[in-house]
């Protein structure tokens, strides 16, 4: 299946030309996006939680503390909402209502598992560091068992999701055609910047090449 | 009232060290945010939307089409929560385990109200572009009255808040000293690059000041 089907809830209604729901565009923008927002209701009460997360082929990877609200709550089998976004750039039109921003996000409903195996844990923990920079876990010292007790992991298959996407220049009314305005688009990037030292470190351990050149 | 009151909703419950209820620390998250994530529930189906957002004073304020399932929503007075999340960069240990990210994140519980008069609502779209570009307003063709017609505004009051900020250098087990492994910090920062001329702009049009200098 290359294409998600539509449902009651991934169908894109508001600006359905933006609709995406192409499995490997969804898998481009989860992978690119360093982190996402969780959404769940709790007696009534919706909540959004920002976390990392990691896709291990159709599953999203979530971790946290055994005893934190969100972990504790997936594991229960609660229905989720993860939400990804990433901003792309401001579109500047002549007018104010056709302003908009560039953007690709990707929305995924399900209900999660849990975890249990020390292999599959350390196997997903490890994919959640590649995802926040490749290259990290071989040089890290890797969850000994304390550590791997205390941490809940949890996997949500991707299977109910879309994409939403706005691309290109602003759209303008024709009557605006002629208005003295300075349309186009500011684009935005998220980048990293120069590496930092932790004042602690030693001076022998040099920067790794996989640091250097994550990111940019 | 300079700080939140902490409540069954707004409490950071992990990693409490983290927690910030000041309404100045969350106001500066919240309007150097360009957007935010709006979780909703609907018939026990937590839903997430990004969007996005302007502070005037004591509230939050949201646009969309008066179709959006988002606006109807929020105008019938249901519950939403709102999450905004700005990432300051990767933190990375000796130990995997300890891995973390900078960040500065807050989250607002509450209800809405609909803005319907055409004059503040023009003042809260003024909001929300100057959020999203200082200057913009005054050059940009205002909203006609089948604009204002077609477009639903909401506020939310900030009244039940809490920001959850992590900053600094990674920490590790003492144990874990000895190991020769980078650590330190890739700090991130999201930046406009040079602006990019709409194709169909006319030649006579510069482009102004305040985007050449806006969220550099």
């Amino acid at each position: 299946m290359s294409t998600f089907p539509i449902t009651h809830r991934n169908e894109i209604k508001r600006v359905s030309k933006r609709a995406n729901y192409k499995k490997s565009t969804i898998y481009k923008i989860i992978d690119e996006a360093l982190y996402c927002h969780v959404g769940f209701t709790q007696e009534k009460q919706p909540f959004v939680i920002p976390t990392m997360h990691a896709r291990m082929e159709d599953k999203i990877i979530l971790h946290g503390s055994k005893t934190s609200r969100l972990i504790k709550h997936i594991e229960a089998g609660n229905e989720v909402c993860i939400a990804i976004t990433l901003l792309d750039g401001l579109v500047l039109a002549r007018s104010a209502f056709h302003h908009s921003m560039n953007y690709r996000s990707v929305v995924i409903f399900g209900r999660g598992n849990s975890i249990e195996t020390d292999d599959e844990k350390r196997l997903a923990l490890q994919a959640l560091m590649e995802h926040m920079l490749p290259g990290r876990w071989a040089d890290v010292r890797k969850p000994n068992q304390e550590e791997l007790n205390s941490t809940g992991v949890v996997s949500i298959p991707i299977d109910d999701a879309s994409a939403k996407i706005r691309t290109g220049p602003p759209v303008d009314d024709p009557e605006d055609d002629d208005l003295l305005v300075w349309t186009g688009l500011l684009p935005f990037h998220q980048r990293a910047e120069d590496p930092v030292n932790d004042p602690r470190i030693g001076k022998n351990v040099p920067i790794p090449e996989y640091i250097i050149h994550s990111h940019r």
